[in-house]
């Protein structure tokens, strides 16, 4: 995989329709990226890739660092180096669209990837508790998920901005997840501020999307369509 | 590329939206498969790429062998190796994915590549004028595209059967391009059949998609949307 590039296991509405129960390893995953986010069989918890490490957030507020053979039914995963690093103010979750737009102009129907580096204000995340049946959808998960605000906390986000057709096969808009600096807690952002203090953004635009499918019998047998209500209401 | 991957230059929604003015050279696309099919700048005609030589269908009913320079906007290339070849009768362009489906199962939310050799009783082509103006939609030119019947005629088909939700970003369905055996006529495929006698068929299943997106500002000022009506009557 080129350096910024995107690799992409599975499909969001796969993850919509259940559709978790195997996947790809964690060293494979990282044979296609050192900066991702995902999540794990049955979605127990949110997934991110920090500087070549998976992370395992999980519901109950445990952090640990996946092991080798565990296994990752969605993934999307970049070899990322920055094109552009800036010190930024981000009030808003929806502020960090505006701020991207600022710095790389002309790239709307392309996809990007960021961090940001620093000291949020606050930060809302939520965490998914895995599935209790077989191809529970992710659109119930997100009825029980675990929230939880920090403030004041220092650490990363990685996330990605995805154009509005692709709605479905990734998630479109922002998409972005945190973890600490001490790596103890993390989740999917639903929402942030630095509180106008500045934090550090690096981002790529990228040009090249790679999707590698499943091929397992519950894959192919799932009924794919995109729900772009339950999909910003759960990934939103 | 690995052999039996999908690799596509641009989006179907920025052909719909006219997207058309530049590309990658044709010896660019020969480095991605030996097989597959698109368009040539300003969707001056049909292109079919068969056994690595790419062919232009244009709308006057001449067919040409590309230059190494020529650009093209659109396309979707694989390295093909059937992975199975059956001798069947395909009565309608529809008749081809229930063939598919017969031999293919569970791929149903799989990409397959394939193609057709043989004599066809009857198949009807279309090959779309080029633009008249900058921008124009291809949505518009499926008004004036040139439409002929061919009888008795051997040929190949190369085809790609793309699941549903890809719709806008491929094209969903079937989609196919035909060219004589003597190199002398061809089209996108409207309808076909094969009158009782049979064709040998030789199909792929893929998991690995690999887009490549336009960085032109033509490209990124264009509002991609996927227009399902439009695309399946200019497309279907």
């Amino acid at each position: 995989m080129a350096t910024n590039s995107i690799y992409q296991y599975s499909l969001v509405n796969a993850l919509m329709s259940g559709v978790s129960s195997q996947g790809i390893t964690t060293s494979r995953l990282l044979e296609k990226g050192n900066h991702g986010l995902g999540t794990f069989v049955r979605m127990n918890g949110e997934l991110i890739l920090l500087d070549g490490t998976i992370y395992q957030l999980q519901a109950g507020g445990q952090v640990r660092i996946a092991d080798p053979n565990d296994e990752i039914p969605y993934a999307i995963a970049t070899h990322f180096e920055p094109q552009q690093t800036h010190a930024v103010k981000l009030e808003t979750k929806t502020s960090v669209d505006d701020t991207l737009e600022t710095f790389a102009k002309q790239t709307n129907n392309l996809f990007v990837s960021y961090r940001v580096d620093g000291v949020f204000r606050s930060i809302k995340c939520r965490t998914v508790k895995g599935q209790e049946y077989d191809n529970q959808p992710l659109s119930e998960l997100g009825k029980t998920q675990a929230v939880a605000d920090y403030e004041n906390i220092k650490g990363t986000i990685v996330g990605y901005r995805v154009p509005e057709i692709w709605q479905g096969i990734f998630v479109a808009g922002e998409h972005m997840h945190f973890i600490s600096e001490k790596r103890d807690v993390g989740g999917h952002v639903l929402e942030l501020s630095t509180g106008g203090s500045e934090v550090q953004l690096g981002l790529a635009v990228i040009k090249d999307i790679h999707i590698e499918l499943p091929t397992s019998a519950n894959f192919n047998a799932a009924i794919l369509k995109t729900d772009d209500q339950g999909l910003k209401s759960v990934e939103g």
